[in-house]
């Protein structure tokens, strides 16, 4: 089991109108990823709307913020019991087995264009046996071939961007890797979690976005960035990319400033809580 | 009351591999649009699984069809009871009251970039007063600037790309209508139904696509084409856009027949049962 | 006449393999433009090739410099005679007669796909009168439409993303308004100076990019961006977009120092060099 | 010495408004192209202009024709007498020994974004040896990875389209090959001709593109597409890309017939005529 103390500040400055935001920063509460306790701090005294998507285990905080500073603080302590396969043992799921709820993430999204990879995925891809291993090529693949670079890419940036740019961030190595195994019909969608184990050389510890793909029965997490320890993730929100499951969606005019995040692992070998590290195995947090 | 009666009939040649299909061509089930029967003949002997999605009511058909000919033949009768409203009485809806499951119709998708269209919306549309009339103003606008042609887009065209072409058919209008109305926070999502009404000069009946739009406490109908006669339209799917309720989404080598369609309205005094027209208000078939 | 003193100072660092660069930093020499005295200082002892195009009166600078600091300074002394002429006296040429080395500024270029806004230019100017009078209305709605504001655009910016984000700076406004004019058979091509008359909030004097449009037997000059003086332009180089006419276009790894820029008008009434001001006449430094 | 009887007949029909055309489709004349016979027939009376630049050779044919029928035929008798040199044996030329004439071939145009490409062609060709061989290596690699497929793209198909999509015609390759190796520095152009030697399984002979790469003081030959023998290519044009040197860019409403195009080989060892065929040697139509 992993243990993860999680903090979130955010801070913003917002103009005379009023703005509404809608965040994708609490932990997804599934049977593998449990909150064992949280706190949520706003420093203006409004609504709060938590919602929580019951496909997902999404919960989505709304509040409508009036002028001036908005400050937020969330901090969570969170359990991590993750399934855990050698990806050799996992496999593709025929389109016509597929779950309903499944089937969404089959389809091009805004920044994963799918649709317009259908013959490059399958010159690259298409030769090699189906399931885990298949999948974890992609991943290699993006990692090889895309360079991490902070400011490289925008709000707008898509994976055929960088798929000719071949540079970006998490969030565009993420929507490269999903474009390309929906391409190849394997569901795939993006995810939002910490940045657990990253270098601290490329920043302070920072909001990030990876993989998961539908193999067997369930969600597998990949990290096609290679930035990052998988085990150490605490899922916030997961979509059909990044427009669904922005940390902060902002209507208003707002500035917004840096994001103070952190998550430490909780080691303690008397209830069992260990250091997340590189493994071989894939790792999923959903339920089946 | 409106009563269509509506055919649909498929017809595609599968390679020896066979071919997973998920279809559209159901008509949706709402508490204003009823479905007194229907009848589906495959000419396979396949399982078929029908699933409602209980946010929209579409019904999806899955099948996994073998080698050869596959035709579908899709009958039903369906009533429509509209709620009407004069376009000056509909209100656009404050993001921070709209429901949970409206806000994924706010975010960009694959062809509709919202996110792209800020400022140029803002520009257009900015100045007018929100409500109905404005969405109307919308819907106005992408028909006075595009011009339907057959053939001028394909499966990867995006609102962008129509914006800039000003060419495409029913599916361009509706991306681009969907598109500008999100850069304006409003809620909008794709539908797909029958071209009723449309002049029998452009063609046999086909599919047709068109625009709900979220205003008041309901989704209501835009026809940014101007093609048909939007109070003769039955609902099969709604969604992000054409990528979610494509009328068959085919996994497989197959060769497609030109579909025919047809969705005649039975005119009977004795029953209520009116001839759909153009009318002033504005229509939904939607449930509060 | 117009006399203007121009001097221009850059600086660039240089890694260890040295780089080439090509700049258009030099003025052009025309019959209305006249170069009365210039010098170039380079910090380096290299070879300087300095080339003129016919064709264009562009004057194009080489060199290879070694590692460590590169600083150039040109000052030059020019003379401008205009030729002036009311809009509304200005024809555009048919196709037929344009001359054979002004048909490739009929074609699409790369910030400027004339090639995918046919409709949208016949639909916005096809029914206004042929002519000066309907150029200026082509610069005027580039002018209209789009918002200026620095670093919002980047070196990849086309007119296609400057309509869409109806924002850009001086770059993108000339590509759009080329564009545009490409679109309905106009010759149009992109020419770079300095930005006399510039408001000076804005801040420092900088290089300007601007608009030449073949009209009458001549090229005549606008500003879509509409925030400088065109009577005090002098013209460094012109061609069918910012590819052709870079400042600089650099080979190698090399850090960039800002540009200092600076062309300030000589008012002399006994040699009769008057004040560059804003007028009604379109204007045209090229020989017919 | 190569001897080629070239045909080539056009067909359009013109609305009442008349038309303009720009054709190029003479043979160029270089001092390894000779054409020692040529006939020009047009159907309508027209004033035909031959305008021949100076820096390619290219002729470019321009007319004005009235409504109805015109008919074009051209066929001339070419002989060609090519450079031929082991593509190991051909430097790449430092940009700052390039002449001032082949500048404007390392810029990105409309079909050739080589501007977005820099990262991708530095992965792909960065570790490869400079010269004839890594020029190769770029045609092979377009080759191995586009699917040669007729009606897959259109006139404003551009490279990082066809880089994509990974499917196109003879046009598309060269786009793609000519992007890259600007990307690299490498000064390419986009030539046209007839496709000698192509299968005819793959229909009747038709025009043809390829690419020429400037390399030692020469342009040289690469056919990107495979499907051809250059040793048999007669040049039409050779531009930027294809808005260059289309074979006719028209300027009115015209309905177009498919063109009968034909380059046969004459074989007559008397006369030193061989028989064109695939060779291991690069080889070039241009004068030093």
């Amino acid at each position: 089991m992993i243990r993860i103390e999680l903090q979130v500040a955010l801070r913003y400055e917002i103009d005379a109108h009023g703005a509404d935001f809608i965040f994708n920063i609490h932990a997804a509460q599934t049977d593998s990823q449990k909150v064992s306790g949280e706190w949520l701090l706003v420093s203006q005294p409004v609504v709060l709307q938590v919602h929580t998507e019951s496909a997902t285990g999404n919960r989505r905080l709304r509040l409508r913020a009036g002028s001036g500073l908005l400050a937020l603080r969330y901090t969570a302590t969170v359990e991590l019991t993750h399934h855990r396969h050698p990806p050799s043992m996992l496999a593709e799921v025929p389109v016509c087995q597929l779950p309903d709820d499944v089937l969404g993430y089959l389809y091009p999204s805004r920044y994963c264009e799918s649709d317009r990879l259908g013959r490059l995925a399958m010159q690259e891809f298409g030769h090699l046996p189906q399931g885990g291993e298949r999948v974890q090529a992609i991943a290699r693949w993006v990692q090889q071939r895309i360079s991490f670079r902070s400011r490289t890419s925008t709000s707008t940036t898509s994976a055929v961007d960088t798929l000719i740019s071949q540079v970006g961030v998490c969030r565009d190595f993420a929507h490269l890797m999903i474009a390309l195994c929906r391409a190849l019909s394997i569901p795939a969608r993006f995810t939002t979690g910490t940045d657990y184990g990253a270098d601290p050389g490329l920043g302070p510890p920072d909001f990030h976005a990876y993989v998961e793909v539908y193999l067997g029965r369930r969600w597998y997490i990949f990290d096609p960035s290679g930035t990052s320890i998988p085990m150490g993730f605490v899922r916030f929100g997961t979509g059909r990319d990044a427009s669904d499951v922005a940390f902060a969606t902002i209507f208003g005019n707002v500035v917004t400033h840096a994001p103070v995040v952190s998550g430490k692992a909780v080691v303690d070998p008397g209830i069992g809580a260990e250091q997340p590290q590189h493994c071989l195995e894939t790792l999923s947090t959903d339920a089946p």
